[in-house]
């Protein structure tokens, strides 16, 4: 496998009694997997946990081994539920420590905000050894330590430390995706999906169908990170809609 | 433990590149998580997987084992990226059957819309042993096999399989919640909220702080089975807020 093929993988782990309640709708996931594919990084895996020390750190072990990078989402602020950086500290045999620095961007944070309290010092926490990823959006730093990455639970916060991180992780070629988006059921069009995915073996091809006003079609996502083989395979398709009498929409519905 | 101590868990396996990919925003968390609430059953984690045979079928024979109940959704379809049930009958070391009750849905509902195709007659594929779920919405039904369910890809299809479902798996006591909603830093109220918990062994506290219209609030969640003691830690949160000044909103914000 040459340098240029080397895929790089993550995984997310998503930590919050809020999403297995189904109270909260997760945001994170997609705004990671999107991130991530800009980076060049691919995501393999996402588990779901709750907040309970020995799930969080049976998860992160195995992804953490098995993956390029490990991001966290939740569990950093600093109510009694928050345990995410003792769970990581127990998972890596580390101690918890206080930042200095983080303490200190804490400090001036809450300056004019009713101080530095025990409460909020908690948020300064980090398994012995991390570094800090910026956070813009409020005063509370995410947390690197080796291959992993503690971001916050509040999507607009994690989006802004995303944008801190993004281009400082090695990642290989981006994976590029095109949709054509079809008023078809896809029963119609597998024999020709399975035959286009067949001929380009560079290429992977998903069917996502979908019911809107009361219709049903499908997306079709090819996905490749060879610029060439993933055009010729949208046109194949194209032409094969086309000549089978089915509009079609490039870009998606 | 009492018979009705008894906790029920389950968990999802979401399989999907799409949603891996960031593309697809998965809404069946959340659906199932808050289906499941209601049946007495507990969502005690999640996990998303690529389409790959081995993926699929590592994840569900750990999730199944350790839990009451397994949901899986995605992958039923007609397409050559739909490899669940395949990957199901794998992983519990059984032949795939086509079911004569499937196939004669599948015919009836494609009678008059153009046949029933060598595509459309993989959807009547199950693992062998396996029962089938109502679907209301399209052909295809879910598939019942153990402890195992496979259900849609697509959000509506499977709120009609869980319609169809409600009421036929045994759980236990429902877990019932309360929200209070308040304009304040979670790190203002942190040991407000630590002591009640304390106070209340039956009951747990979730924190959960959002950013809305510029400024800052968090909904508290008070979890347990037990209506009073859950009664009891919110009429106590209540009493604090207010003492302390905060306005809240019963029911969250």
């Amino acid at each position: 496998m040459s340098q240029s093929d080397r895929i790089w993988t993550a995984a997310l782990l998503v930590i919050g009694d809020e999403i297995l309640s189904g109270r909260t709708h997760d945001k994170n996931i997609p705004q990671i997997a999107s991130w991530l594919q800009v980076q060049g990084i691919r995501l393999r895996e996402v588990r779901v946990v709750t907040d309970d020390l020995t799930a969080i750190g049976e998860a992160l072990n195995v992804l953490r081994e098995r993956n390029d990078y490990c991001f966290t989402t939740g569990g950093i602020g600093p109510t009694h539920d928050d345990i995410t950086v003792d769970a990581v500290a127990r998972a890596l045999g580390l101690p918890v420590v206080i930042h200095p620095e983080a303490k200190q961007i804490l400090e001036q944070y809450y300056a004019t905000r009713g101080g530095l309290t025990d409460a909020r010092l908690r948020m300064a926490r980090v398994p012995e050894g991390a570094a800090l990823i910026p956070n813009r959006m409020s005063g509370a730093p995410g947390i690197r330590i080796g291959n992993i990455f503690l971001m916050a639970g509040v999507p607009h916060i994690t989006a802004g430390m995303l944008d801190a991180l993004t281009g400082t992780l090695e990642g290989g070629a981006p994976l590029l995706s095109e949709t054509i988006g079809c008023w078809v059921a896809e029963s119609e069009v597998a024999d020709m999906l399975r035959e286009i995915e067949a001929a380009h073996g560079k290429c992977q091809i998903g069917s996502y169908p979908f019911f809107q006003e009361g219709k049903g079609g499908a997306n079709f996502v090819i996905r490749s990170t060879d610029t060439e083989e993933l055009q010729s395979a949208v046109d194949t398709l194209c032409d094969g809609l086309a000549t089978a009498g089915y509009d079609f929409t490039p870009g998606g519905i």
